[in-house]
Parts: C-alpha cells; structure tokens; sequence
C-alpha cells in the first residue's frame, strides 16, 4: 500500500511524465444525491461558464457519483491571463513597473504558481472579473464539492529529495516552495524554518539553566522573555523582507470580494471603480460580537475543564473508596470525549459569527474565523497548566478535602477519618510535559498517521463497494471504460479529489499553540525547547510531505505574510511576562517582597509586564532603526528608475555665477518702486562687499587700512 | 512703544509695501569680538559663497558690530529652484507625480513657503547640493548667529484678521499657515486646534462629575482615559490626511544631513547615490546612553525636589519655631532659584549627548534633544503632585513628626510636647489648581509679556548706547548712513535681526505638558479641563502674535506631523491609566479589594492599565479600520493615474469563446505525446458534455433518457 499510496503525488506515470502542471485544474462535480435530469443540467451550465470563458474542459469519471471535469487553459489565455495579473499589480501598486506589453501580450508566468493562479481565477473569479464564476460548495455551485490544482509529481519529489540535502532552508529553498505553491504556504514555512532556528537559543539557555540555576528560576523567565520579543521584531521585518522578495506587499488590497460578501450598494469611488460597499462601522460592530462570545465560551470551557480536573484530582487523590483504579480515568476519558464535541460546537459558532461579520474577501474571512478558533484552542491546551500552577498548587490542601467531604457526604460514603492530603509538587511540570510531548505526538499522529490510515480506508472501502465498476489488480486497478493510457493518470487524479485540502492557518496555528507553551510557562521546565527545536525540524519536513501526499495541492493564492497571527505570538509574549512571574514568583524559593506569596504577587506580575514591555519598545525600536535591507533596497531601486529624469536635470548644474549683464541692466533699468530700489543699489560686483568693509571699517576704526587687499580672500 | 514694536511685522512702510517676500533672507554677521582685518575676509568669503550660488546680495549696518547681509533670489534661479525641489519629491516618492518640465524650467512656488523653502536651501545647503552653505554659528560660519526669512507684514496681518473672525480653524485655515510658515509650524496649530476642540468632551464630562459624581471619581477617570485614547488615535489619523494634503507624507526621507553629522565612511548605494554612512547599531548603542543620564537626572531631581517638599511641608506644618512665617518661604525659594539652573544644566547635558547621537538630519537631532528636555520637564511639573499625592497624603502622619525630630533634634531645639500633626486633606487638589493655572499663566508671561519686555528693554539699552550712530526721534530713528528711503525697512529688519527664532518643539512641548497633568491627574479636580479649553483658545491665537512679534519668520522647513510627541503623549496617556487610577484608589471612599487600601493598590493600578490597554487596542482597531479618507483618495488617485493602461486592456475584454477552429485543428494535428491525448478526447464543442452525460446516465440508469436534450440549458 505504501507505494500505492505516495505515487498520488511523487510517482510519475506514462501520462503525467509529459504533463505540464501550471495549466491544469481539476473540478469536482458530485451528482450522487441528486435526479439525472437535475445533474446533467448543472453539468452542462458547469461546462458552458467554463468553456465561455475559453477553458477547456475534459470531462472523466471520479469515485463513486462524481465527475473530474479537467480544466485546461489555452496557451494564449492563460499567458494573457498571467500578462493581466501583472498589470493589475502594477495598477494597485504592488509591482513598482509596468510590464510592458499590451493588451493582447501573452507571457508565460516566470514560475509555476503563477501560471496556476492565474488559471485559479480563470475558474473560480466571477464572470465580471473575466473568470467562470464556479465557487464551490456555495450557492448553485453547491454540489461542485472541490475545485484544485493537479500535484506535480516530479516537482513535489525534486523539492522533498533537495529539502532532505538541507540543514536548514534558506530564501532560495522558500522560493522553491512559492514557486510551486505559492507564497501563502512559502510564508508559512519561513515562519517555521525562522522559529525554528532562533529557538537554538532558548535551547542552550534551557541546558544552562537545567544545569546551573534553581527551579523555576527568575533568570531563565528573563531569557525567554527577551528571546521571544527580539524573535517576533526579527520576524516581522523578515515578513517584509520575503514579500518584498516575492513582490507581494501589500497583496491584500488587491483582493477580491468573496462570493459570500453582501453589500448594501454599489459606490462609485474617485478612479472610477465600482465598489461594494458595506459600511466599516457596521462590520465593526458585527465583529464587537466576539466579545461576549469569547467571554462565554471562555467561561464554558473553563467550567468544563475545571470540573474534570477537579474530578480527577479528587478521585487521583483524594478519592480512596471502591473503584479507585477504575474511576481515575473515568474523567479524563469524559473530557477526551466531550471536549471536541464542545470545541466542534463552539468552532461552528465562531464560523456562524464570522460569516455574520460579512468580511469582504477571503482573506479577512479566514483571518477572523482562525483566531477565534485560535482562542478557542488556546483556552484548552493551556487551561489545565493555569489550573494547577494557579489553583491546585496554592489551594489544593483547602479544596481537595473540601470537595472530598461534598462528594462522598453526597454519595453517603462513610468518611476515613485518617485521611490526609499530599499535594504533588512535581504536578505543574509532569503536567506541562505530559501536554507538550503528547501535543507533539498527537499532532504528528493526527497530522500524519492518521489521514494516511483514513484514506486508506477509505479507498480500500470505496474500491471494495464499487468493484463492479473497476478490473485489473492492487497495481493496474482501473475504472470500467477508462481508456488504459489514462489509467493511472486517473487513479491520481481520483485519489487527490478526494483528499481534503490545505488549511495553512491551522498549521500556523499549531506553531503558535507551541510557542505559547514556551512564552507562558517557561520557567516550569527549562528543557521544553529541546523538545521544541527537535520536533521543528521534523515538522517542517513531515509538512510538506503531508501537502504532497495528505492534502490536495493548495491554491496557490498569495498574501504577504502570516497576517494576524503576528498579533497573536505578539499576544502570547505578552501573557507569558505575566505567567513566567507569577509562577516564578509563586513556586520559587524567595518571597522577594518579603509581605507573603499572596501579597507580593500582583507587585511581581506589574513589575515584570513593565520590565518586558520596556525592553520590548527597546529592541521594537532598535531593530526598526536597523530596519529592512530589502526596504531600503526598494526605495533605492525606486529612486534608480526615476533618475533618468535627474540626469537631465544635473545638466543645468552649470547655471551657477552671478547675475549676467543683461539681467543687470534691465534690473537698473526698469521702473522701480521704493522697494526695487534698494536691491539694486549693490547690483555692480563686489560693490556688496565694498559696503560691507566699509561698514566694518567704520565701526573698527582705521586700525585695518591697509590690510584689507591682503585679506580678500579667506 | 506699543506701535513701534507691533509694527515689526505687522504695519507696512513706504519701502515694503511693494516688496515681495518670497525671494528674501537675511543673514546676520556679528563681528565684535573680531579683527577687522578677519571680518573683512570672512565678509568677503560669505558674500563669495552666496554669489557664486547665483545669489543677489545687499550689505547694510546691523545693530551694534553687525552686518545684515540681504539675500535675494533671481526670479529663475528660485524658479528652477522651486521646480528642482518638486522633482526631487517625485524622486523620492513625495510627490507622486512628475511635475512635467525639463532641467531648465522655471516655476513660481504654490504658495510663499514653497518659494522661501527654496531659498533657504540656496543659502544653507552644502555646495555639494547646490547651495552656498551658510550653517549659522557652525564652524567657519560661527560669527554668522542666523540666517532668517523676512516678516511679510501684510499676510502676518491679513492672516490674524482672518483668524480673529474664525471660532474655529478648518483645514482651509491651516492652508493658510502653512502657507506662509511652512508645514511644521502649520501641523503645531493642527494639533493645538485638534485638541482644542476635542477638549470639549472632558469639559463637559468634568461639569458633570463635578455636579453629580462623588470625589476622585472612578467614572470621570475613565471618561477622561478614553477621551485620552480615542483622541490620540484620531489625531494619528488626522496627522495622515493633512500630510497627504500638504504633500510632505514621508518627507523625512528626504531631509539632508545636518553638517555636524559625522560619517565614518562614503558608500554608494543602489540607486548609484553617494550616501554618507554611519552605522545605525552604533547610533542605537550610543542613544542607549540617554537610560543611565535620564534615571540619574530624575534621581537627582527627585532628591531636591523631595527635599525643597519635605522642607517645606514640615516649616509650614510641621515647625513652629522661631521666624516661622518667614522660613516657610525659603524652601520655595531656593526651589526657583536653583531649579533653572539644575535644568539648564541637565539640558545642556542632554543638547551634548543629542550631539554625541550623531543624527543625520537636523529633525532628528531635533526630536531626540526635545524629547530628552521634555521627560525632564515632566519630571519637574508632575513630581510635586506625585509627591503629595503618594507620599505626603499617605505618610506625611509618619514621616513629618519624624522629619520634626530629626530636624529639631539636630538644631538642639526644644521639641513642644503637645505638636500634633494634621495633613491637609485638600492639599492634592490644591497643588494640582496651582500647579496648572499657574502654569498657564507663567507660560503665558514667559511667552508673550517677558520676551515683549525683554527686547523693549533691549532695543532701549541698544539705542541709548549707541545713540551716536542714530539720528531722530522715537518714530523716525534712522542708524547714520541709512539711506532715509530704507529707514524704516530698515529699522523692521534690525529688530527681526535680534529676535530669537521660533522653536515649534517648545510651544508642542507646553500643549503636551498640558494633556500630562489631564491624563495623569484628571480625578483630582474635574474642572480642570475648562481651564484647559479657555486657555487653549486664547493659547492659538497668542502663538500667531508670538510668532509674528516676537520672533524672527520660522525657516518653513517641511515635517510630516508632529513626529515624536504623538510617543509621548501614548507614554502620558498609559501612565495616566496607572496614576489616576492610583489616585481615585487611594482617595476615593472604598476599598474595593476588602483588603486593606495598599494591599490593594496593585491590583487596581493592573486592573486599570489593562483596562486601558484594551480600550485602547479596541479604539486603535476601530480607528484605522475606519481609516483616513486621504489614504484611500491617494490610493484612489494613484490607482486612476494608471487607468489609462487598463483602458487598453479591457477592449481585450473580447477574447472569449471556445478555442477557434484553427487552434483546434492545430491541437489535434500536432504529434502528440500521452499527455496531449488526453487533452485532445473532448476538443470538439459539446463533446466533454456528451461524455459527462454519457457518465451520468451510466450511473443513474435509463430513468432520465428522453429529459436529456429538454435540459441543455440551465
């Protein structure tokens, strides 16, 4: 199965060796629960918008019910297509020049994922905007269930084989992945490789403080909290650095309205354009809705996870009746089964929330709708940590026997009058590496492992339930009535239409999920890093294997960094000044204030906000004086294309010397009024300075007669 | 006196009433403490470089041992000027669009400021930049002590004419300051006529609270905070759109060296430009230095600030010996005595290390030394209340007895057994009114009144010791040897001569001191705004006057906003959020915490800034969601300014339709390879739908024969 399996996109076939990958698209079209005549309708109107917009179209069998419509663009289409897209970065301002060209110049995109976005916006743009208009799963395009690119077998192995030669990937590696799936998923993977390497220094600080410093030391809290704020000023100037690269700044004003988007009215705004308008003060309101619903889901979750905990704590140790051994698992097996049930709900609701907001384009949509979740995911990874560092730790001995005489008087279970509780001190760091290891393993699992199994499954099933319709074995299986050559194009083709596809965000999320662990609880077990760094490595790796092989091939739609997530890594550092101390504060060895843990803490946790937020404006300050090379060089080049024009100019570098006779003349000449005058009494050359010597001469006294012709010159 | 001084720039004469004021400056030679035989060749050497730049020059006497040296523009070479300048904003992407013309062009500035921004740079600009390099009191021109633009009295005039009739003033308004002094005056009387206004909100926040709230009001404390935070952002935001309005968005880039700066080495960058380089890490670490002079200057002005207070506190309350009534006065004394010396001194040291910073441009090194004289300001007009307020009220019971015993103790006084101490309860507030009113008061007696005095007395001392060289009465006094046509012009630029140049940084200094003790104090005394508003409509228009009598014509030197004040006043407003909260804590009736007023204190003062902060990134999100129109005209603008490309484009709207036949032909006939076969199966019209619905009904069954053709059409 293995080889079966990652042929899908690192094989080629007879077929596809020959195949060009920068002008093909796939459209999924699912008729299963629909009646024949309702199918064959939605078809042909599928095939005309495609056709009238000069694609064209083949059309095959897929998987059970669905049809692969193959979309190719004409060489003159597409490469006219590319030509525009250029233009129209040029008209807003993204690309610095024209293209040169005309209307009808055809250019052939300078690497894959331009050609392929191009033909992307062929399919999926509106018919205003010169594309077919098919959006999927929404409105009469509901059973299109997918719209992608085909994965280019050769390309997807050149990159993984030169990848796995690397150390670490420099900005010749990412553009590589840009140029096969554009910059929305190479920004992503420069994030990871630049967390990635600044995190060698938390790692050697780890060691260093595992080695010589105290438990939960003040120092190390410092370190990290130095290390994460130079990591993100340093990372938002290589943001810059990489779209200026990757001629994307400020991509996201090009965008174009989602399909979803409803406007009040048409605007004609100052150049022109037709705009749809939705007022901003609305959509600010609209999005004024998170508030109470973080706020609730917040307190949802917190009851819910704080009720198992306590649950657990309780039975763990508190607990000593019947069944100790067996219901000490009872609640985290609850939790392991509800939580996503209640994280599903809730994520649906911040979907519902975000649709509501009527965001404009994609983009923003995304955005929104993944911090929430981000929120969301933050509130449980990091909840049990909070709870124990800042509830079962300090309260334990009052709340573990208070809740143990409520239970078991409810219960009617006769109380062991010896029964003594013990706190864990070592709690808080099993707790924080049990949820970062298995965070770790999990996510590796769920990443890889287990859509890797799913799919398998799933298709062992689909070819089980569906044999009538193929022949041939494990190897050369094919569809009745596919013609042999195409077969095992096909087999790719079907097998890529039903993976599921690419969510970058949630990638991005999981690193910031990780980096979080790092700012917030540091200090709690110094070696996390390691781990971290370890794991990193393998990530990144393991994630472009996973969009090779787990997910179709992204759209390689662009944007000019990782957007809001910046503001959550910004978000987290901040939080973490406030956790590191308190939890330094509270499990260290010194009661610094010398007025009691409890007294002193919020004086710790003012402190070191105030001490991080001040170091922050520092090195915020200090690298934005140094500043973006790339920046610089733009200006530069800016300035380069319009010296032609200075050049001219230097040429009239030669009107120096003081004023010619004619000019001289006509000043003495013409009519004069009282104020002319007196400019023209020093007209005559050196006459200035004759009256200036004068005047000093007056004032100095004869003492300088004589020296003034030798003096003339200083 | 009255009208002989007005009329310095304000009342015409004979001579000036034709004069045109665009093309005039005058620079300023003293050389008293010289030779004559050195002044005459220094002289000669300045007439030299002013002439070989094409300047005309005029020479007269000045007061006492100086020269005015009358600088005048030709008409084309300040017209080229003008246009060299526009293209070089278009070079530097300033301006967005070529101002057309070729080398040689000759244009007539917009508006005044344009045309004497240009002369000024043919007077002060290096050689290398086309100038004559005239840096007043610098190097070789150290005996030059300044170089000024002629008072236009008519437009001084006609502009506070027009501004008395005004109750407020519009953008339209500030086009008119701009245009005569140039926009980094023009952004001061922005913001001042910005916070004016906005003012009215605490104002009648501050009646309100002072009606109905109780004292130390948390709720006008809030109100004041976010008045503080939306303010702020509304002025950032403002601040954009008049930059874009007066064309200067960006203008810092721009700006030349300052001829103090020294540079390590020539490189020449992309663009082929000579740049003079000095690293910016070094510039950072030597900026660093300003951390260890501005805690030891605040530690120093704690301590005598502390003191002077102590001392005070204790003669007036807590002494009652000997000269009681007299001794209570000392402290306050030396206070004034002594203060303008320690600050004097601190400014100086700060004005050396701006120096030692080595900024490239004159606003740099502006800004830096401002804001390093503004955080010593605060700390001599705020840390009086903050005393009182968090160490007088709180411990004065404690620490005045003992300060009592020490004291008396040390001089061998008799303590009296039956002294009690009682704290003034009322004293915060009183401290606060004082320390305000007076405040506005003295500034504007330091501002209008002792400058009007002082040049008087001057310009008295001046006429009666050299009452030999001048001839006539109080109206006609005319110097000997005044050509009595010029007398009175004359007489006009000698004055100007000996006033001090404006410094925009100082009256922005004042406003934002002003909005300090609002942010920071604000529930000490809820009236204090309508102070604020009073003074600040009488503060704008004494400002014109002062600029217009009391100083020589600003350079109308271009900033893009009022730069780094917008830092300080966040800086203000965020400690605002901790000190009023401090305040209404300590002051206010209840203790919130149940904990004890000091125990709590922490909490409220973080609770507080939180809050604070996120209103603020509330407000801040809101604001620039909304955002400047003016961005979106400019983008607007710079997007129509292409749109005659695109015109072309669209009339290839026309490139629709299935392939044509020749294409079609061509892709059957050319030798294939298995790829290309592929994508031949389906090429003529109809046959991807034939071969889609042929799948279909392959699936569904015979039910939908007969329906096929009916449903062609969607």
């Amino acid at each position: 199965m293995q080889l079966r399996r990652a042929d899908t996109s690192l094989v080629d076939d007879a077929t596809s060796a020959y195949i060009a990958y920068h002008d093909k698209y796939v459209v999924v079209y699912d008729f299963a629960k629909i009646h024949a005549k309702v199918a064959i309708a939605e078809l042909t109107t599928l095939l005309n918008d495609l056709e009238s917009t000069g694609l064209h179209t083949e059309v095959r069998a897929g998987y059970d019910e669905t049809l692969l419509v193959f979309v190719q663009a004409p060489r003159e289409l597409l490469g006219n297509s590319v030509y525009h897209a250029r233009v129209k970065d040029w008209l807003y301002g993204i690309a610095k020049q024209h293209p040169g060209g005309t209307a009808n110049t055809i250019v052939k995109g300078a690497y894959e994922a331009e050609d392929l976005l191009s033909l992307y916006h062929l399919v999926v743009w509106s018919k205003a905007l010169g594309g077919a208009g098919i959006t999927p799963q929404f409105g009469k395009w509901e059973r299109v269930t997918s719209v992608f690119p085909l994965h280019h077998p050769r390309a997807n192995r050149e990159l993984l084989v030169h990848l796995s030669k690397r150390l670490f990937l420099s900005s010749n590696d990412l553009d590589q992945i840009r140029d096969l799936w554009g910059t929305g998923v190479a920004f992503y993977f420069a994030f990871i490789q630049a967390y990635f390497l600044s995190l060698a220094f938390p790692c050697a600080g780890g060691v260093l403080a595992w080695l010589f410093l105290p438990k939960y030391s003040l120092v190390f809290a410092l370190i990290i909290g130095i290390w994460c704020t130079v990591f993100l000023e340093y990372w938002k100037i290589r943001e810059v650095d990489l779209s200026i690269r990757w001629q994307v700044r400020g991509v996201s004003k090009l965008k174009h309205n989602r399909p979803q988007f409803q406007y009040e009215k048409e605007v004609i705004d100052a150049a022109g354009r037709v705009r749809h308008y939705f007022p901003r003060w609305k959509r600010i309101v609209r999005q004024l809705a998170v508030v109470p619903f973080l706020l609730a889901s917040t307190l949802l979750l917190v009851l819910f996870i704080g009720a198992v905990f306590a649950l657990e704590t309780f039975i763990g140790e508190g607990y000593d009746g019947a069944y100790d051994n067996l219901l000490e698992y009872v609640p985290t097996v609850v939790l392991a089964i509800l939580l996503p049930f209640i994280n599903n709900y809730l994520e649906d609701v911040a979907g519902s929330l975000t649709e509501y907001e009527n965001h404009r384009t994609q983009d923003y949509y995304e955005m929104s709708r993944t911090q929430k979740i981000f929120v969301l995911q933050s509130i449980t990874n990091y909840l049990p940590i909070l709870l124990t560092a800042f509830v079962y730790v300090p309260y334990g001995k009052t709340i573990i026997p208070f809740l143990r005489n409520i239970i078991l008087s409810a219960f009617g279970v006769k109380q062991d009058p010896n029964f003594t509780f013990r706190i864990d001190p070592d709690r808080l760091r099993n707790e924080v590496i049990a949820l970062t290891v298995t965070g770790q393993v999990s996510s590796a699992i769920e990443e890889l492992a287990l859509p890797y199994f799913k799919t398998g499954v799933k298709e062992w099933w689909r070819t089980y339930r569906t044999s009538h319709t193929f022949t041939g074995g494990a190897t050369g299986r094919m569809r009745k009535g596919d013609d042999p050559v195409e077969a095992r194009f096909l087999r790719r083709v079907r097998k890529q239409a039903a993976l599921p596809s690419y969510d970058v965000h949630e990638d991005i999320s999981e690193m910031v999920l990780q980096f979080g662990y790092l700012a917030l609880f540091s200090p709690v077990w110094p070696l996390i890093p390691i781990g971290f760094f370890i794991n990193n490595w393998f990530e990144l790796r393991a994630d472009i294997i996973k969009i090779c092989i787990e997910h179709q091939r992204p759209d390689p739609v662009r944007s000019d960094g990782i957007g809001p997530w910046v503001a959550s890594l910004e978000a987290l550092t901040w939080l973490g000044s406030l956790t590191s101390a308190a939890i330094v504060h509270l499990f260290g060895t010194s009661d610094v204030w010398g007025i009691g843990k409890w007294w002193g803490l919020p004086i710790t946790v003012f402190a070191s906000e105030h001490i991080f937020l001040g170091l922050r404006a520092v090195v915020r300050w200090a690298l934005q004086t140094i500043g973006s090379k790339h920046i610089r060089k733009e200006r530069a080049e800016r300035y380069a294309e319009r010296k032609k024009y200075l050049d001219e100019l230097e040429k009239s570098a030669a009107r120096k010397g003081h004023l010619d006779i004619v000019e001289r003349e006509r000043r003495k000449s013409v009519r004069m009024t009282a104020a002319d005058v007196f400019w023209t009494r020093q007209v005559e050359e050196g006459a200035s300075r004759a009256a200036g010597v004068g005047l000093i001469r007056a004032l100095k006294g004869p003492e300088c007669d004589g020296d003034v012709k030798a003096s003339k010159v200083d």
